[in-house]
């Protein structure tokens, strides 16, 4: 990276005024403020007008299209001190709020990037820095909207789409894509648009059912189209195309296709037979939210979002002691497995590319959870530095999760029984044809669960009707859905115990005792022996998943002893032990993922490491600017600052059962304390009991309900 | 086995009348029968007088002692001819009703175990075969009872226990518990007690919170003390114990403990802040249930239930079409690793050296599970040859499983999606100490999971206050919880697509593809390529998990082939990775559970073949006639009647939160169709909408609710 700093120039004094102004305007949704708190729509349009300004005074002639503009944490120093300050409900000086933005400026030179850092507080620009030419800023909605408008109304598009011979009727839809590198030094800045037609009317018909064969490219610097590049249309290993096909028989016509619909609305049938279930909290939830702080069941967090990992969760505290300073989806990468071009470039990093929270849904009363639901709802800036409002991007609510613990004394058949009420912090995000669903669930036994759901729309490209693939599979006639992995990186910056103090990453190992039949008693005459190997981690560096030796990854506070166990107080992670990035490690593939190749990760903390691929991974080509480097510097990581990540996900081979809408694909981490507590954490949980609960007997006797 | 046939002798015609008029009596639960109904009481009552007959004929003096008297399932050919019989619901004839039994005679000469088969149909006695000394018979519910209230009134035993110098009005309390074998030719079959003691008066106290250091064995043949073993006090190799401090100090007194209770009566406080969550289904459940017949959400199945597997699941179909004839949790053991003696025999078989139909929990309404819930209830033979009904065993319940798939048209903004409802059939048990929950839950995309929930109290041993050990974890002042695993044994009768063809396992991985940037295009010169190899399963054997290859094994019908995807219908299953084994291969322990060090087994279908540790698993010494039997036939699996079986578990090394009570500890394996239907099975389930849910907006806006 070659940022070139400028100089923050004087701002008029009535555009401080005017800012100020905003500042202290009341805030919609917040009750009491938090210095993590998002950006409100005030604040926002502070910074838009402190960056305009800046911009105006070196070039008024440039045209200003935003990217983001979202907060700048305050760093961690500064953070922890007034956390602690706060700890027994005291009042301290509230932090200085700072706004981070991406912008570009296009002049006759043509576009350079820009990021922002602005005051709020003292409304001033702290820093500018151009973004060097090989940082591909994401895409954003209003971009991808305005490729598809000018690829649809390009002429030499609309030739090349003429010979496809389409049905009457049939129309266009091309989805912008994030685009991979060839080589490690790839300009300009491209998006591969992938097309699709429908004939239906009816806006929301399925388009992915019938995908076409080529793939334009758009250059968004100019919003002109850079090349077609034209998709293997048979399976196997062949690459022919339809353009070449053509040149054997003009106008090879593609051929009609079946639609296949998800909307009900557009669906031959409804199935029947399912009557209602209504979660029914009559007193309301048992949460309490004041602002962005959330309580409930022992637990208190701080709810932020922003524009790129969405939903974060900070300062977790269980029962008033320190668990996690900050939790957050970092990164994820999805590499498609067809080797054959155009296809070797498909790999979306959504996250970096776009941003979970760009592409949140807003969320339905009673469509995406039931019960008693709280929404966060979000500002975000539009590229001509607008406010949008985004009502319910992420939901709070409570569920029940079953049994959460139980013991029935055989000798009087008493039972004592709880069931396991969840507090689930959801964010859902549309990614063009897909969509995740990643759920943050705590539980009244001190676990903190991160649950990612896989839908949406399969990425589906053309092929001959008839012809099957080793690259996945057949999903419509013609329709060809390629096998793919979906890799996550989770960032957990831990505060076990207390926060400001030391944490030690252990690795712990289940091994059999060496076995020798002839042995003394003391040592495993009988062969049933095993005890724990313990690795602690005493530099920043990485480590594998081994479920085949019940791997877990202990953070630990050597500090702080359990007065029960004797061993330091602690939290595990259970690590998913998924199949890891299946690209060459020579591939630019392999190169852009930086966190894909092991399942964790340990660094010590530095202020602005949040994403483990980098800061820019959009046409990204490898220049180990995420986690690989920051692991490389071998710093201390034992009794110290440091930050766990976990890297996991699913490779996907399509099924046939994964189209139109894929049912949801379902994974959970979780973190768990081990010797944290003096007993479990969960046992004064209120019993179960038909009084509270009012569950109805279908047939049966009652039993002792209570 | 070395089974002794003895000859069915003529019955009393008298006894036959009595028998065929019970046998004609009305069923109370059951509106319409099936051949995999489990025995009614009246059936119970039938093949004890049968047997009681029997022996009265041989041996008048003979004492009988019931173990179980449960359906003898119809083999294998003649009920898929009955279930394809009435597929269209048509009628046929019914088939003979069998009662399998375990009984004991007690003689002059001594106790003899045997098995019987008897015809219900036909009142005769079909089979009785003398049980081999080297079988040890499971224990059962009043034995017990028996041996804790023979060994407390035991005057060798007062005077071991008065050494101990327990608190004034301490109560001892001792646990029956399965014994493990040091060599492969141990008898007699004898019982181990876990001792503990209470101070309250309250019957439910927590006595496992207070451990005393010995293990007295009883002999239930006698009910006699058979001998008294003492445990070590110390931690780490130590393998002193109270008896051997009393050499050196008399009466060295076993340390007041502290009390931790669990029941909600007798903790100091019970958490507040926990609102109503209720289950509201105002038209009653989606489900319909006749007899043992249950229907929902296209699914059929009939619910199985006998006193050694509990639940069972038969003729599992979806939209019509078959899926699994028969679903069971086979096995399971749970292998302690503290090495010394006498812990190193500690290694329960719960289902085979109990049963979990014996153990099952008699669930209440309200406590167990929300919404509206049908209660199956089963009838067990006592030792004394009486029907005991055990209400409400398997719970039946739907529940709301979050959302089931999402699209959002980003063009439009208009959402499509569904909430995921999954029908449960759940069944607790207690095994002294210990609870397991078993869910099978079946959902509208045609998935089959089996959750598995460990909870209740950890097995708990007695040792020095301030001793630490390498093998557990102090979780109470002097009191260590060893580490353990759980190991369960899934067994899955498949009949993808129709019940009667054959079906294949396949093993298939997900692997990069060779790499070669100089190559041809055609090849994988990016480095991006991967491929799924496919190993299909030739001959009865094994397989293991491997997640690092994303390895998943299929079940297909190579006889029918999926129109959209042109390849063989299937359903996979993806194995759960779990640390397999951890005792030496040539240990007893590890000979016993001959399912534990594999995740995968493949077998060719025969009767009687469905306990993978083998039919008698108590001090059972590894005489190989479970499921490593069956796989050395080498039998031909390949486009034939197999069965897969699945072991997986946990190594749980004990935490201070997983006591008094455990916080549920949950896991789940999934059976998924792949390319079995043309499109999502799910894609026609209703949209979720407010208007059927009935969410409650707590803060924010509604959003588009309809």
């Amino acid at each position: 990276m070659a940022p070139i700093a400028t100089t923050a120039p004087d701002i008029a004094t009535d555009t401080i005024q005017a800012v100020k102004a905003a500042i202290s305007a009341p805030k919609p949704t917040s009750t009491s403020s938090h210095p993590l708190d998002p950006l409100s729509a005030e604040e926002i349009k502070a910074a838009v007008s402190l960056i305009q300004t800046h911009v105006e005074d070196i070039d008024p002639e440039a045209k200003i299209w935003f990217k983001h503009v979202t907060l700048h944490e305050p760093p961690k120093a500064e953070l922890v001190k007034y956390l602690l300050a706060t700890r027994d409900g005291s009042t301290t000086a509230a932090l200085p709020r700072e706004a981070a933005a991406l912008i570009s400026r296009t002049t006759s030179a043509g576009v350079k990037f820009y990021e922002y850092i602005t005051s709020l507080t003292s409304s001033s620009v702290i820093s500018c820095e151009v973004v060097a030419d090989l940082d591909h800023a994401p895409l954003d909605a209003d971009e991808m909207v305005a490729a598809e408008e000018a690829l649809l109304n390009d002429p030499e598009f609309a030739k090349v789409v003429e010979k496809l011979r389409l049905p009457e009727g049939a129309v266009v839809v091309a989805d912008s894509w994030p685009y991979g590198c060839d080589t490690v030094d790839e300009v300009p800045r491209l998006i591969p648009m992938m097309t699709y037609y429908r004939t239906s009317s009816d806006l929301d018909s399925n388009h992915y059912a019938t995908p076409l064969p080529l793939i334009p490219v758009m250059n968004p610097a100019t919003m002109k189209l850079h090349s077609v590049e034209y998709t293997p249309i048979y399976g196997g290993e062949s690459t022919e195309t339809i353009e070449s096909l053509w040149a054997k028989e003009e106008n090879f016509p593609w051929e009609k296709h079946e639609a296949h619909e998800y909307k009900h609305e557009l669906q031959a049938s409804i199935r029947g037979g399912l009557e209602p279930l209504e979660v029914v909290q009559k007193n309301g939830p048992s949460f309490k939210v004041d602002g962005h702080k959330v309580s409930w069941q022992k637990w208190e967090l701080v709810v932020g979002f922003n524009y790129r990992e969405g939903l974060t969760l900070h300062d977790v505290r269980y029962d008033g002691r320190d668990v996690f300073h900050r939790l957050s989806i970092s990164d994820m990468t999805v590499p498609y497995g067809d080797p054959r071009t155009p296809y070797h470039r498909k790999q979306a990093f959504d996250l970096g590319d776009v941003g979970a929270g760009v592409c949140a849904n807003q969320l339905d009363l009673g469509c995406d959870c039931l019960g008693s639901i709280h929404y966060f709802s979000a500002d975000m800036v539009t590229s001509k530095g607008d406010v949008k409002r985004m009502n319910n991007v992420v939901c709070l609510h409570e569920q029940d999760e079953g049994i959460g613990w139980k013991h029935t004394n055989f000798r009087t058949g008493n039972a004592s029984v709880t069931r396991s009420r969840v507090l689930v912090l959801q964010m859902i995000i549309t990614v063009a044809n897909y969509e995740y669903i990643f759920a943050w669930k705590l539980d009244q036994a001190a676990n903190i669960h991160l649950e990612t759901r896989a839908t949406g729309i399969l990425s589906t490209v053309a092929i001959l009707p008839g012809e099957i693939s080793p690259y996945g599979t057949i999903v419509n006639p013609g329709v060809l859905a390629p096998n793919h992995q979906h890799i996550f990186s989770v960032r957990m910056d831990p505060a076990i115990g207390a926060l400001g103090e030391g944490n030690t990453v252990i690795q712990e190992d289940s091994v059999p005792m060496a076995y020798d039949p002839k042995n003394t008693p003391k040592n495993n005459p009988w062969g049933v022996g095993y005890t724990v190997e313990k690795t602690p981690m005493e530099l920043s560096g990485f480590a594998d998943a081994a479920p085949h030796k019940n791997r877990v990854f202990k953070i630990v506070n050597p500090n702080r002893t359990n007065p029960i166990s004797g061993r330091n107080i602690g939290y595990k992670l259970v690590p998913q032990p998924s199949q890891l990035m299946l690209s060459h490690p020579e591939s630019v593939g392999f190169a852009r993922a930086e966190f894909a190749d092991h399942h964790i990760w340990v660094t010590k903390y530095k202020d602005g490491e949040l994403f483990s691929g980098g800061q820019y991974t959009n046409q990204s080509s490898g220049n180990a600017r995420g986690i690989k480097s920051w692991v490389a510097r071998q710093d201390n990581v034992a009794n110290d600052d440091l930050v766990l990540w976990h890297t996991f996900g699913l490779t996907h081979n399509t099924r046939v059962e994964d189209f139109p809408v894929m049912p949801c694909e379902t994974h959970t981490i979780s973190l768990k304390p081990v010797d944290f507590f003096t007993a479990s954490p969960a046992i004064d949980v209120p019993p179960s009991t038909q009084a509270f609960n009012k569950s109805t007997l279908v047939n049966g006797s009652c039993g002792s309900c209570r």
